[in-house]
């Protein structure tokens, strides 16, 4: 969001749906230790289809949420996903860019900022700009994943060459799929003080068959697979180099399959200079 | 140990100070979780320098330890540090090699493997010779690394290869440092039940300074540096490459550097048909 880059996984039906079992499988792990108080004001960056707003919701019950997005279409999915699966939930729906938002000088107590980074072609100065709207003493929250991350068993070159592919278009895009190890010096960077950074782990062997199913077939797999075509029209593989990638991650959550992979979530606190 | 296979960390002084601070620096890590009631006979494949052994009898007392190897220079160091470091543990030290050990069918109520596998020819086939030692329903506690899970901010190619080359170093000698990602499918296959792995992750930043000097310098780079002159004789990097390698390792250990490395613990059951 909030820049000319294109959305490197798309604004599809089924990529709202990818981001919506994406969410479900992971809400545990990733929205562990964020809950806001009651009348806190919160501003979720870059809610997308709303896949962490409702968990956000659901967390915070009585937090004041706003929802910003550059996309009206995913702010009208966003809207209706929260209504469904959190129906209680008070979400302040508005299209902005993060680089301009129409909100006041520390309008909130803390930020909310979810597979954002990723996809900005300036991570640094977007942390920087957000530090206006945010109250000094608030907080601000990021997660973000980082594909090289993934690693997995069989192992195979033409699996870490698929993965390869969606890096390398995520980074001709402008975006950094790799972003998750950087949060620590970004955040700090930024200005940010007490930047704490905390790894979040998921690994799926047989004995989890939801994570396997949910996180290695569903969301991972699903989501390198799905730049299929561009990363055809890229020249980065042959058809057939690429369609073995895709199998042999499959093979991956197979009965002896196992797949690792981490997300970041950074928590930072914005000091008293924050609206100077 | 228990083959052939030279040892790919070899066994110098130094090696044995930094198996003792890696150790050391790593034991609330790993041993967390690991602890024997007292007087469980619980038996410690391959202890080395007894940089485990240590932690083990600090975890467990009263616990009836035995720890083998099959180097006699290693088990004198054993003995060595763990009287310095656990006046008051009662080891028995003992060597023998894990596929001809001299211990009666289930003699032991649980097994403590760490950091072993790794070194073998064959992990499968060890891991089946283990449970003949092992009283049915008694507990295997396998830990191993995985130096495929290591990653890093800044990212260098230079530094990735320079891993690549120990990788292929201790493949060349017969081992396997990625084997962490395969605890699964081994202990199935071996035989065991209830095969449970976790990963034990660790994450370095400049908020963690003794996790970067006793983790990311002390353990993970300067096991990669020490073997520099293997590398270069066997043709896997030139000199120049080798050291700029390493020289960007250190950067991940700098003020903005992040390191991200993965360890699994596996605990598992010996079926009741364990000594047929």
């Amino acid at each position: 969001m909030a820049t000319a880059i294109p959305y490197v996984h798309g604004y599809s039906d089924r990529e709202a749906r990818r981001l919506g079992d994406q969410a479900d499988t992971l809400a545990a792990l990733l929205h562990t230790g964020t809950a806001y108080p009651a009348g806190s004001r919160v501003l979720e960056v870059g809610c997308g289809v709303g896949a962490q707003t409702a968990h956000l919701a659901a967390s915070s019950p009585g937090a004041r949420i706003v929802a910003v997005d550059v996309s009206e279409a995913s702010l009208a999915q966003a809207r209706a996903r929260v209504a469904a699966q959190s129906p209680g939930a008070e979400v302040e729906w508005c299209r902005a860019n993060l680089f301009d938002l129409p909100f006041a000088d520390a309008a909130f107590d803390h930020l909310f900022v979810c597979f954002v980074l990723e996809h900005l072609a300036a991570p640094l100065a977007a942390l920087a700009a957000l530090r206006r709207v945010l109250r000094p003493g608030g907080t601000l929250t990021v997660i973000e994943g980082d594909h090289g991350s993934a690693f997995f068993h069989p192992r195979s070159a033409y699996a870490r060459a698929a993965i390869d592919g969606q890096i390398r278009l995520q980074s001709a895009a402008g975006g950094n799929a790799l972003i998750g190890r950087e949060l620590q010096p970004l955040l700090t960077h930024a200005g940010y003080q007490e930047v704490t950074v905390f790894p979040r782990t998921v690994y799926a062997d047989r004995t989890r068959p939801a994570l396997v199913e949910g996180f290695t077939r569903e969301t991972f797999i699903a989501m390198v697979a799905s730049v299929r075509q561009d990363a055809l029209a890229a020249g980065l593989s042959t058809a057939a180099d690429w369609d073995r990638g895709i199998a042999d991650l499959h093979r991956t959550a197979d009965e002896d399959g196992t797949f690792h992979y981490t997300f970041f979530k950074a928590v930072a606190v914005n000091p008293p200079s924050a609206s100077a």
